[in-house]
């Protein structure tokens, strides 16, 4: 077996604290990765909480991973020990029906193996996340990182660069392609870079009039605050493709009148409750709604290729893991420049003390 | 002046009673066409009574219409006189916007003047529909009949056909697809017609059992009992394509859990209330909600070459005006299989008498 040290919540009540796991032997198709850094993800709190139901205690979290390969199996032939890899939401699939065939491993029928607060593919061993020294992944499942300068920053590519970056390649944002975000938080600030390198015409929708400088930092075009009803009425029928990032509750109709003839809004973020939708917004211009959820691993892999050309990573804060119960009272009041990574020698540092 | 004499609405609340009028005189683009036949749409007694709002009186219902060319312009080559011809929901619009240009004239930027119960582009002069014994329409939105053996039958294609021919042609149903029809009344009845005729794998959703065996003559492989919720359970993640043809407020998640990855769910019916959608539905299996209304010109002449080669026409009850009013009443209880349409022949007895 594979010793690991991370940070683990015991129950949905009980705050993150030391950890002592084991992991896989490493196997002929494995790769072990020292993780460097992990960002945290919002999904990250809702898991720990329990808020979505349903959680696998102790629960170490964390799928934005970053490291260096420690060791690699017989049969792994994508990296090598030295390289840069990371691991995103998923560490395995069953790799044999329909969706795994097509790349979209996020929807294997048998249920993909996400990389915590869930089980490996015998439906039995617990999977455990990157809030932790190492992780053993299936070479199938890592990706190759590029660009080592800024690893740290490339971390949250794994979750909120890929959630993005998939609907916008989707429904093909390009050059002059009007572009709407709504939300400018650790997505949305992605959505802004990822849209506004393929060419777009951006323009933020978000609820804070004091996010329009940020926003234009990030190389938003326009800067809509989508409280003000005149502002909204002006947008009417402009936008090709509107990516909704925004998980509270809140008024889809108010951006689906914005889309033009056969536009696309595409929500990342899943609201509580029902989403009230006035069917004449998509019956008069055809305008479409849909979702998306992450991405597969070829298309992650090129999401990553692409940023390391483009020289896009996250905005981040690097953070000890001594900060991490602050870390997640300002995420929750989404009171971050635009994601928090943990500094993962930190919890080397405590593994060294324990 | 053209003389006409049709069926109209005085007001909101008065039945349609003989009403003498005159059209435009037939310029050197127009075609002056001899009614013979008009399908009655639902939307049309939502118009008569004033359900939408904004009726224009006195109304000559009526957008389902075909006949036989009595005259043409100067600059008409598209028909010559004595050919059959038909009419859809419009008669004109700009021909100068995006929408235009791209073959939606549906979607014209100034608004195309619909068949009835609008204007024409003037703004000003009232348009007239089809129960009538004649109309004046532009070339332009002529369409050619070639079916001249099922004239009436023929009809409903310009309404109920292009509405349901449009979004099955937009999302690619084809041999092996898997498609679902909601609701069998006279656009649902087209559905299963259209997309049997492309090949698809095709399931009808009715709330009504006693549907099963004209559905299945129709064409349908399968038929579910929309109620039953173990059956609609088992259809989950089962469809490309859903078209859901019906206008009662009604849950549409039911069938949006039927959509595999990717499928696409068309609304062509515009239920009163917003429908509440749970977003979960759409992200996790990127399922797509979107609408469609009716079709252009050029579409609607593919949609009736197409018929015309495939021998599809509509399911129909051909009736004199005299049967008017009670056609109106079953149409509103779906007590038809599945069009009225009206012999425009009892209409111009009544003129003689008149």
């Amino acid at each position: 077996m594979t010793k690991s040290f991370g940070y683990a919540a015991q129950s949905k009540t009980s705050e993150l604290e030391p950890f002592s796991f084991e992991r896989r032997e490493v196997g002929a198709d494995d790769v072990l990765i020292d993780v460097e850094y992990c960002g945290i993800c919002h999904s990250d709190i809702h898991q720990v909480r329990d808020e979505w139901g349903g959680s696998i205690y102790p629960m170490v979290p964390g799928h934005e991973i970053v490291g260096r390969v420690a060791e690699v199996g017989a049969n792994v032939t994508k990296v090598k020990v030295g390289d840069y890899a990371g691991v995103g939401c998923m560490v395995d699939s069953c790799g044999e029906c329909t969706y795994c065939k097509s790349d979209i491993e996020q929807f294997c029928e048998k249920g993909a193996a996400l990389t915590y607060n869930s089980t490996y593919m015998d439906r039995v061993t617990p999977t455990y996340g990157g809030y932790s020294t190492n992780i053993v992944v299936p070479e199938s499942f890592t990706l190759k990182i590029n660009d080592s300068e800024n690893l740290a920053a490339v971390a949250p590519l794994l979750c909120a660069g890929i959630t993005t970056y998939s609907p916008i390649r989707r429904f093909g944002v390009k050059e002059g392609s009007k572009v709407g975000i709504v939300g400018l938080g650790g997505l949305g600030h992605m959505g802004v870079k990822f849209a506004v390198a393929m060419g777009a015409d951006v323009t933020v929708f978000s609820t804070s009039p004091s996010k329009e400088e940020d926003a234009k930092k990030l190389g938003a075009h326009h800067f809509v605050v989508s409280k003000d009803p005149e502002q909204m009425k002006a947008q009417a029928s402009q936008f090709d493709f509107i990516l909704d990032t925004v998980s509270a509750s809140h008024d889809l109709n108010a951006y689906l009148q914005c889309l033009k003839y056969n536009g696309a809004m595409v929500l990342v973020g899943i609201p509580e409750k029902p989403a009230e939708v006035l069917a004449p917004l998509l019956v008069m211009q055809q305008r479409n709604l849909t979702g998306s959820a992450i991405g597969g691993i070829a298309e992650t892999q090129e999401m990553l290729d692409f940023c390391a050309e483009k020289g896009i990573v996250s905005d981040i804060e690097l953070i000890g893991v001594d900060y991490l119960k602050e870390a997640y009272e300002r995420t929750v009041k989404a009171d971050v420049r635009y994601r928090f990574v943990i500094d993962i020698a930190t919890l080397k540092a405590k593994e060294a003390q324990n």
